[in-house]
């Protein structure tokens, strides 16, 4: 027996130390970054006030949610401390911390390698590839990396304790708490300033994207780290450690095997990070090639990787045959094929959103004809497109659900969404690999690099555009299974032996929580509309009184945009995001079952906005590339005007209302988690 | 015992008496309309080419229906036969033609009344308003006298056999299905000739609403008749009856008083017919006041009159305490109380309604400023309004629900739906008076009438816009409250205990169920889309081909504009049309608590996406008004071209995808019902 215990602590001694691995693996990528030529004193120039913007915001974000965290700590102190589970605070605000970390080292690193990789681009494109991806992947493995040390070093500290999971979940809400408030303020920032540059500089003035003329040329660039980086990574780092903790929650009632239960999501995110390292090592891609191939190829490698490797991890570990609290019985190999299951969703729904995105794909294609009569019917085209593009991914998903729930019961649905997310470690470099091609083409434009540079970095930045869809769609469909996997924790930890549809409390909390998606979206469109608004007036204000701008002559003041930006989005975070948090404890302080409907509620409709949003975004966005490549009369045509409405409409879709609900439906199934046995 | 029994069947006869009435006063409305002056031969001229096209589309819009509802009918038949309960055909064939006959009659009296307002118009705006009102009088009455007559009908008839309920409820499936197509065709129809005329005749050719020389003006005006007219009325008969039967079938299963429990709901049905034809004498308005307040006082009245009636009705009928099965025991003020809520409710949503619509209003006024920086910011503030509005109707009627049941468990949640919809007399009449006064401005615009006569058919219209929002916003609210009623009741049939969302195959039908109106609004958005393109080419072909076209010379081809809304909307309704009816069919064979969870998510997502594309729509619409009175720089300034976008886009929102949800929810509830017991 003792051997037993000693391979049971060696056992968890060793998870911490695979997200050690991934912390190390991320510390040699961004030294390999560092280590590269920063190029021209123009080009460190640019880069250093994006730099500095961005860190100035995250600074000022972070001290807004540090009050925000501050008050629910002490909830969660009186309440841990009344229920007997005292250290729910500290696991909240190590999570909190943990999430904080990751997105202030996944932006540090981007806000170093973008202007590396446009420095690489004028030697070669696999050089600014590389770079590039580097700097993507200390993004990735920080997430990963934090994620497992934190839930791994909890479990070690409270896995004696009786209900460990009570305290531990703590920590899954404070990467909650502080995505919700990344994404929707990195997607305010980035939207007001992407829209206000646009609207002045692009459309009145005339004057090309990125152009240093253009007073918000430097906060749309520090817009793109603070929301597609920062906010993606507190996105994927809660989707992360939420469908681990879910998993983990279910599997305590494992029968006879719980530590088995419990420790077995925690290895499969393990043999993820493995798989992502290894995935990582066959990017890389010819001058003459497609930067998307490379990319896809250290993806699909990681997730075979990962498939065979979770096969014999799931062999090893999990009984042959084993129950829930004498429920049905289910096998290892169930349990296996449900992650299998949820990873095999994950990228069919990451191929459709390319489908309903994708430049030159019928939708985006569709759009732009509809452009030639104007910028109403390329808006009613695209909100269609949207709309439409909500059926296939909700019926892969629905069948993801039923397969995974046969497969291993509630455990399955868990399991399926953390085999989606078990690569999140590549999946996310790559995602952060487009925001910082993105930039390096701006650095690249602003320091007036040769064409040849820019024609390179423009390569890489399209394939950027692609991976972003895909990313979201990803980010999506692992936020729905993740809900879903914390609805089904949570139902168990309040107690609920059912939530009946029949029962008028359970449809009031359907019609509300439904309703929910729709308030919040509004809220963040608010934002980035007021903000833009502000933004135009600006912009507008610094081309008439600053003599010699247009010209070339003066500079413009960066700073006042880069600051109309910040201040609407810590102001505008705040509503939703108390919200978020405060609608759910209400509703299951009245109704344990009013909660479990409204959740049910805000999933349902919060997956179909964000798929709805996301894609219409993405298709107008890439209408108006279509237009600009020539179609349809090309750049300046009545066409490309309306498209380039259609546009602007679609960037708050996809990069602020619609990324906000993913954190939405999580937040609000993982506060319920937390707070049943505290308050319920 | 002899006397109970001849006073029930007094009741059941007198039942379809009070519909007689209401059929009765729609006739001697018409009778009124018809002897009145139909003014010039232009204008006869012009109104005939308006009752000719909306009738020939009427025409080919039943014929088309017929082919479904003869396969339908077919497949109920061989059902019902090996149920044995052979007459569900027939009772939806009525239901189909009775839907169908209001439609015929409503339209008819709506394109007759239209030149006789404009004539009236001429003298006074009393006269005018008393001649439109009574055209949509006619409406009114013969929906709510069809919908009673058959209902009390086939109660005499088949009320002695067991389970009536189930023959019964396919009078409801008829109606549903009728209305379906008669909205979607009739939403498309409407908006794709009116996108039409408005993108090339008032943008691009810069001549005025409603100008002779537009080729797409008769298709706009006959639009209003078909979509606004018929396809509101089919919607409410449907709303109305489908409330009254989930009623019945609820009250069926009341202990010792089945048959109070089934006649109670007709008899309040009854009440309100009363209440109705009282509200609509005392609707009249002096030459210098608001019609707006004439129409109100005639509602409100009506209102008053309904909850006085019901409650003598419910002490009189109800027993002072009753059961079903044996459950909770209820009162009689109960059901009462219940029944006053969904009209409280009812009432509540249109306010509401109006608040997020109307002109002047914080919403519309901001959308207008929105527009001062172009089209982008426009859409982006009506989509946020929009969304927002989703937030207090949908409170509102998750308390009214909640309060229903508590009051008189799920019998009460049928009693609100009825309580809500049991003025529908004078509520349609209010709703289609206002296409009727569109149409008499239209027809004065193109017959060249002096200018105080348009001014008072501005007038009538400016209140239409008001009274078809808020009429909007009671379709959506009684369509959700019908949609759960009927829910209930399908619930009942089919002997399920619960549906639980713990249940993996409910979160399946929950997830794909949310999805259905996104893909039913992108089909019918696509349509419009589309038909309006074919439409906007057609245009620009007369106005280039036709000489002397632009010089007011030569006529215009109305007829191929005409023919091209009615093909394409006779088209393009198939598909959502075969869906919505086939979907729960396949769902509730495969599992009946996965179509539980199809038909809670689609009721959730759907009246969210109603609710927001009807106030969207209106609020774009008010906006665009709103400049268009001397506001931000007034008609032609560059905010006022944005604002038009915005209109267009808001066009097919508010008329023919947001309003087709309507049906949509009620329609997939009344499939299951009526096919639960026949097929699951």
């Amino acid at each position: 027996m003792q051997d037993v215990e000693t391979l049971k602590l060696a056992a968890k001694v060793a998870v911490p130390l695979f997200g050690v691995l991934a912390l190390l693996f991320a510390a040699l990528k961004a030294s390999l970054v560092l280590k590269a030529d920063a190029g021209t004193d123009r080009m460190k120039q640019i880069s250093g006030f994006i730099h500095q913007g961005a860190m100035a915001f995250l600074g000022r974000e972070y001290r807004a949610i540090s009050l925000f965290a501050a008050v629910v700590a002490l909830v969660l102190l009186y309440l841990g401390y009344t229920q007997k589970t005292p250290w729910v605070f500290a696991c909240f605000l190590y999570g909190a911390f943990s999430s904080g970390l990751s997105g202030f080292f996944g932006m540090k690193a981007a806000t170093r390698s973008n202007v590396r990789a446009a420095n690489a681009a004028r030697t070669s494109l696999n050089a600014a590839l590389g770079v590039a991806f580097s700097g993507g992947s200390v993004m990735g493995m920080c997430v990963v990396g934090l994620g497992v040390v934190g839930l791994g070093v909890l479990y070690i500290i409270f896995g004696a304790i009786p209900e460990p999971m009570t305290t531990i979940s703590g920590f899954g809400l404070g990467a909650s708490s502080i995505a919700l408030f990344a994404r929707v303020g990195g997607g305010i920032y980035t939207k007001a300033a992407d829209v206000g540059a646009d609207l002045v500089g692009k459309i009145e003035a005339g004057i090309p994207e990125d152009d240093p003329r253009n007073p918000a040329v430097i906060a749309d660039l520090v817009g793109d780290n603070v929301g597609d980086v920062a906010g993606m990574g507190a996105d994927l780092f809660e989707s992360f450690v939420g469908s681990i903790i879910a998993a983990m929650v279910i599997g305590v009632a494992m029968t006879d095997h719980s530590v088995r239960g419990i420790m077995y999501p925690l290895a499969l995110a393990c043999v993820g990070i493995v798989a992502s390292i290894l995935g990582t090592f066959i990017v890389r891609t010819a001058e003459g090639s497609n930067p998307q191939k490379a990319l896809n190829n250290g993806t699909f490698l990681a997730g075979f990787l990962m498939i065979v490797g979770s096969y014999f991890l799931t062999v090893k570990m999990l009984p042959a045959s084993f129950t829930f609290g004498g429920g049905a019985a289910y096998t290892a190999t169930g349990a296996f094929l449900a992650t299998v299951a949820g990873l095999v969703a994950g990228i069919l729904i990451g191929l459709l959103t390319e489908y309903y995105t994708a430049e030159g794909k019928p939708p985006s294609v569709g759009i732009a004809k509809a452009s030639e009569t104007g910028p109403a019917t390329t808006i009613i085209a695209g909100l269609s497109v949207g709309m439409r593009s909500t059926a296939f991914p909700v019926i892969v998903l629905a069948a993801g659900v039923v397969a995974a729930y046969l497969l291993a019961g509630l455990y399955g649905i868990a399991l399926a969404g953390l085999g989606m997310l078990s690569t999140t470690g590549i999946v996310l470099a790559v995602d952060a690999y487009g925001p910082i091609a993105d930039n390096s083409g701006g650095i690249a434009e602003m320091s007036e690099l040769p064409p040849e540079v820019r024609r390179r970095t423009d390569k890489l930045d399209a394939v950027g555009n692609t991976t972003a869809a895909i990313g979201k769609g990803f980010a999506i469909g692992s936020a729905a299974l993740t809900a879903l996997a914390l609805f089904s924790a949570f139902t168990q930890k309040a107690g609920l032996m059912k939530i009946d549809i029949m029962n008028p409390y359970v449809v009031a909390g359907l019609l509300i929580g439904a309703m929910m998606p729709f308030l919040f979206c509004s809220m963040a469109i608010g934002a980035v509309g007021s903000a833009a608004f502000d933004m135009i007036g600006e912009v507008r204000r610094q081309f008439r009184e600053i003599p010699g701008l247009m010209e070339g002559k003066a500079t413009a003041d960066y700073a006042r945009c880069v600051d109309i930006s910040t201040r609407a989005a810590i102001r505008r975070m705040i509503v939703p995001g108390v919200l978020a948090v405060a609608v759910p404890i209400v509703a299951g302080w009245l109704d344990k079952e009013f909660l479990g409907g409204l959740l049910a509620g805000v999933t349902a409709s919060g997956v179909m906005l964000a798929i709805f949003q996301a894609n219409a975004g993405g298709s107008w966005d890439n209408a108006k590339k279509y237009i600009e490549a020539g179609n349809l009369g090309g750049k300046g045509s009545p066409a490309h005007k309306a498209a380039v409405v259609g546009d602007t409409v679609g960037d708050p879709f996809k990069d602020t209302s619609g990324p906000s609900l993913n954190i939405l439906i999580k937040l609000m199934s993982i506060v319920s988690l937390v707070f049943a046995p505290l308050l319920f």
